[in-house]
């Protein structure tokens, strides 16, 4: 049978150039990885906020599901700092009435750490060697990645603009991510003002494949086959795709997150701050538009995630829409209900129906 | 010899599914449009500022050159009316510490009529009978659109979202243009919110493709060959490219706005209202930022354009990039120094390139 390859295929030991984009907060768990990888694609833990203990346990389930690759992923940006009271109060009081609204207690001020220590974090990533390691919204030292890299871990990290691309590779990564304005979530901006480096995908990727000699991946939009020929057309050695994963029974993202994004019949995304204090993508809900539409204030990330926390888990429990971060890419009315392997397997078959397709225009 | 084929390539007369995007204003003059249909594409006059009788002398000088397609575009926006004296003031108080320091004499009010009447263009248009006609901003009435094609015109109209793209099928175009947040120039947002339909190239071709019947064209952030292969790839027929052409020497582009595209090494652009009344992505520069950044009244479009017209002129004129609208797309830093037909040989050759190279991914 016929299948699709490109050299970084083999640097990363897949079957397929389809990567599982890391999700922070929950849906990447390690049934999801596990099923994606064990599919021929790379399935990726989205370790943001997990603690040393927990990404060692998820990490085992899935080596104990299937010896193929998968990546971990850490956000690389430092964590903010203690809070003065009043800026607290102002973010409380801006929220306070939502609190109200679901029956929760008002909500306490944030105190750092309000993520897991990176150190520990990336400490106990080396003692896992994953085959794969991604950072996002940063860069890394370059010894520390030539530390990883001697471990035998392949590097890669986002970037949204030419600029990181260049930084990324003059570090010595592997691959680069290049994440397109579609994307949902928190891109991985870190060198420019994120609404100064909204570029869409295809210009990104075309952009930064013409301007690094490093193996790219692309990101953001991309949702079916057609798209990960398209992303390979663009000089992409992979596609990576976030949002199509979430409604995966695998996944561990909210049901009404899930339903919400299979429920989507045009680009309904918009960018909000104030969920976790960066910008990020997703379903648009009263939160994001009552929030936006206010001079509310806010903390810096992640204190504004742990803020929000309480919030966005009672709603989520509760399959209220209203106040959940539904992370989501602007091609979300593309979502399908398939299990993991059936995902990458549908892929596979209409990128190369796609490929196909491309050769009978060639006369 | 190999050559790139879709079955829109037929339905429009012309040999490559390349199409130069239609830009009011002055780039698009009657040398481009013509060295583009002469080399295989489909060369567009943007005539949206145009009055009828150079409507006429346009196309005739196009048809004197060449008996290929060309496509004839129109704003299909209704014009904003006279506008109350308090408002004018504001608009004018804005913008008049720029035309002191370009040594103009202070603006005065402007009146409608702000551009040419839309049904003398379109009655001029119908008496032209162009191979193509497209239309943005904006939709027609289903008898105007059957009107110009029972006169053997093919229409094709703007969309940046899916509920733009099936009301353009419902009124029975021929084809739909696909237009990405990365396009340069103003995007044909007519039913949403602009700022709500920013959604990139990738994500918005597939979305329209899939969600329509009608043949689609992607616009965008593309400016080479592997570009219009992966708008292929993504399902649309054709690929229409507005900044790759503007550096061209047929193009009517004021100097200073080539030499500061070929110069871009990175997303350096922005969208603003400031120039025309209505959201175009353009090179930054000293007006749109400072614009941005004050709270400035300003008038509807297109209004907002006859106000600023004078300054922009004599800033080009000068070769001052602080107060031209130097129109541009994402992937700007893509430029390139071809003349028109080199630049349409050169995409067609690399889009060639890239269905090799993809058809060797397939193992």
């Amino acid at each position: 049978m016929a299948k699709l390859y490109t050299p970084l295929c083999d640097q990363l030991g897949i079957r397929l150039p389809i990567i599982q984009a890391p999700m922070a907060g929950g849906a990447s768990t390690p049934e999801l990885v596990a099923a994606v990888s064990q599919a021929g694609g790379l399935g990726s833990f989205g370790f943001a906020y997990t603690q040393p203990e927990t990404m060692q346990h998820d990490v085992e389930a899935v080596r104990a599901r299937t010896h193929l690759p998968f990546n971990l992923n850490l956000f690389a940006s430092p964590a903010s700092g203690a809070i003065a009271p009043d800026a607290q109060r102002g973010a409380i009081n801006a929220v306070a009435g939502y609190f109200t609204e679901l029956g929760l207690p008002q909500p306490e001020p944030v105190r750092p750490p309000y993520v897991p220590d990176l150190d520990a974090q990336f400490a106990a990533a080396e003692d896992m060697r994953p085959p794969v390691l991604t950072f996002h919204l940063g860069d890394l030292r370059a010894e520390r990645i030539r530390r990883f890299q001697s471990l035998g871990v392949k590097i890669g990290g986002s970037a949204t603009c030419v600029a990181e691309a260049q930084r990324l590779e003059a570090l010595g990564v592997d691959f680069i991510i290049a994440q397109g304005a579609e994307a949902g979530g928190h891109r991985g901006t870190y060198l420019r003002n994120p609404y100064d480096a909204m570029t869409g995908t295809f210009a990104l990727v075309r952009l930064i494949v013409r301007k690094v000699r490093t193996p790219v991946v692309a990101a953001g939009g991309i949702m079916d086959g057609a798209g990960v020929a398209a992303a390979l057309a663009l000089g992409a050695q992979a596609a990576q795709l976030g949002t199509a994963f979430i409604p995966c029974p695998e996944s561990g993202a909210a049901r009404v997150h899930k339903e919400r994004l299979l429920a989507a019949r045009e680009d309904e995304t918009l960018v909000t701050e104030k969920f976790s204090g960066k910008p990020a993508r997703g379903l648009a809900n009263r939160f994001m538009r009552e929030m936006a539409g206010s001079a509310a204030p806010q903390l810096a990330f992640p204190a504004q995630n742990a803020l929000t926390s309480k919030l966005r888990a009672a709603a989520a429990k509760a399959g209220n829409p209203d106040f959940v971060a539904m992370w989501a890419g602007q091609a979300v009315a593309l979502s399908r209900a398939l299990s993991a392997a059936e995902l990458v397997a549908t892929l596979e078959a209409e990128a190369l129906e796609c490929l196909d397709r491309l050769a009978a225009l060639r006369r």
